[in-house]
């Protein structure tokens, strides 16, 4: 494990599957690592991992969707950790499978701000940050910081029983594609990362273990490393939307 | 003005613009309208015209994002005027031209709840009642009802300082998907309309009269016509998803 | 069956499917049909209804990828029977179901030009003509043609062995829009049909009986009215865009 | 420069742009290449640059339209180098810049062939090896091969004047997505690459001095890097599309 603190990268939703394996990835590559969860408990696998690394953390208890508890604990991480050079923000809305009578519009709403409100705030507590920094990278255009937002097949198409988890992910890809747009020319790069997979998780290898023996589940530690190569992107060409998938994943658009 | 009513027509959204042409529009092909609009001003120049056609028309106060609001006027709907046959929905969120930063989370949602939960709870509202209906149509197989989304280029990407007003939109569409995908089987349309112009309304024709006489503002008396064209595709071959546009608007995706 | 020719409608692609069902059904409403198919064969089952209905209409035996053949046709006909006001092209490329490793490189390009290069050379053929003629309709703009593409969801994506089939179909989208692009501010309106189903043509009823039986192949005779809708709409907001399937037919993207 | 071979990359279109950054990268981490270009001419500043790194390499010339041409060499380079495991298809075709009315059909296929028909050709010679070979990683599951095609925006609309180049690329996404979806069960890799940009070559350097001062130019060593980490993702998830731009590109679509 290097000491060299290479800068800081914020994980929302760092619990034990795609956050977790981010934030051990860039603790490997020498950045400390802005946890934020709703609970601590969720965090805790992680946490062990990164303190047998001997990675630098902290950990921040959040509700995405408030704002005050957004700006106020991302002022902390970065009072403690120093400025956020890099945004995963992994949290999203439920709600798949629910018929469209089913839905209940409270949840439904609900859902749509854990997906994309959620994105919104952290985006607006990091990007002030991003843009006073001093950037990096060997152009001499640098790179002033970097979002990635994890999303899903439901960012491009509506499916019977999807209509609440795939309203919030369109809203995700909206987004992203929006901060892109308003921010690359002053050096953030966003990129919308349609994980078109159910992915090795313990809860999803506990939920369907012949999914797993058949690795027919997307690695999570594996993706990292695309997350990371699209933190590595200089602005003199980087990806705004990329798809990940497992080889057997059937994909149909 | 025929004097047979062939079904009823349900506008969200019935001002002077897409709704009102298209509330204009049905009832000239012999349909009632059922208009439903936050208040009775934003109705009244669409009233003025159906009740100098003779039209059969009833208006009810609502608030689109509230749920009881949305069951309960619409079941006065249907028991003043029939089974409700075609739902157009109309209505939308604003907050285009805001930059990241300058978004507020609050209405932020109320947006997004205006464009898409709005348009979810109307669904929930009509869809029993389409789906016990006889149905209409010369086919064995009946058409039983038609959901039509006013929805715009923004529901296809988000743009710098669109986020607000495309978060909402993208949902809409993704809503759409939803629908038609559970409900085409049993005979309901569901079609996406994506409204790729600023429309030719007395405000923006007030606001932009060189864009007016320029010829540059989409007709929606021109463009119901579409909307009706949709309403009479029959189950062997009906469209989920059109754009519209007038012919001087760049398009760029 | 009226007497009033409201203008030409070129068909090419006029078998006993979609082209027949839309040469019918312009016929129907004025027009004089100008078919092109490889052979008078292919022709005949829909000349017969033509001449039934008492119908004007002409037939030219032309290889739709020949450029000179193209140009000697659309000349006559446009001698015979007057300016071609819409073009309906419907002609396409094979090979869905082939391998990428099955796929012989000359066909691949045969399959290409039929559905692509001989959309180009069609509209190359009728372009002009449209644009130095007087068009239609009562809006100060005049429309001064329509071309409509028939295409397929191959368009929209490759799947495994569709590759032949669905380079040529892409090709077509692209020609679509970029004919759109160019030309919609002089008054021609050009729209892609993505016709995503089996169609219920004398062959694959007499190929797929159970499909046919339950409803799931798309009617033509009904598609042909959305196809004369696109016709009609205005200059003010005309569709370029659209999809058409049956409401049994699965739609994954 | 390693001496150890790691693998062996196909470069069909090894100019001084991206072909040629793309051979710089793979041959700095261990590869020799497999050179394709029509003339030497084309190949030699890249091959100057090989020459220094002391990488291992070999050039083949080839029309990538002719079939046997590219059996014929693509065989050679087998059995010069080994079995090829990556290919990067970098050819493509012109006509940027013509209306519809001055494309002439055969440069319009001509532009096709190049654009997509070479692009199967070389897949069709590389799969059976790829298939065959033993494949690398650490997972059970081994990547037999990674064929990423530099692809553009064009493949995914046209505009006016585009409609010669943006039908082939719109066939080459056809394309690879066809493969990716039949050969990734294999444990073939198909990525295409939308390049967002116009590329900093030197033909470009030379034609558009003004956007390469201002950095509008995307970085082919850059986007290099991005090549290079699409053949490092796992099978266990891999992304088949991607997009790349520079930090100043406008992004419509």
């Amino acid at each position: 494990m290097t000491s060299v603190i290479k800068g800081v990268c914020a994980v929302v939703g760092c619990g034990p599957g795609m956050g977790g394996s981010v934030a051990e990835k860039f603790a490997k590559e020498g950045f400390s690592i802005a946890a934020f969860n709703r609970t601590a408990e969720s965090f805790a696998p992680t946490e062990a991992k990164l303190k047998a690394m001997g990675a630098k953390y902290s950990f921040y208890p959040m509700d995405t969707t408030d704002k005050v508890a957004v700006q106020t604990q991302f002022a902390k991480a970065a009072a403690d950790l120093g400025v956020i050079n890099v945004l995963v923000y992994n949290a999203g809305g439920g709600g798949f499978g629910k018929s469209i009578m089913e839905i209940d519009p409270d949840e439904f709403v609900q859902s749509f701000q854990l997906s994309c409100t959620g994105a919104l705030l952290c985006s607006q507590a990091v990007l002030p940050g991003m843009l006073a920094s001093e950037g990096w990278g060997s152009h001499k255009v640098k790179k002033k910081g970097c979002i990635l937002f994890s999303s899903a097949t439901s960012a491009f198409r509506g499916s019977a029983k999807s209509a609440q988890f795939a309203c919030g992910k369109h809203g995700l890809r909206a987004l992203s594609q929006s901060i892109a747009k308003e921010y690359s020319q002053q050096g953030v790069h966003a990129c919308h990362v349609r994980l078109d997979a159910i992915l090795d998780t313990p809860g999803y290898q506990a939920r369907m273990p012949e999914m797993y023996a058949a690795n027919k589940l997307a690695c999570t530690d594996d993706i990292a490393e695309t997350y990371f190569a699209m933190y590595e992107q200089s602005p003199m060409g980087w990806s705004n939307e990329i798809d990940i998938r497992p080889f057997l994943e059937g994909w149909s658009c």
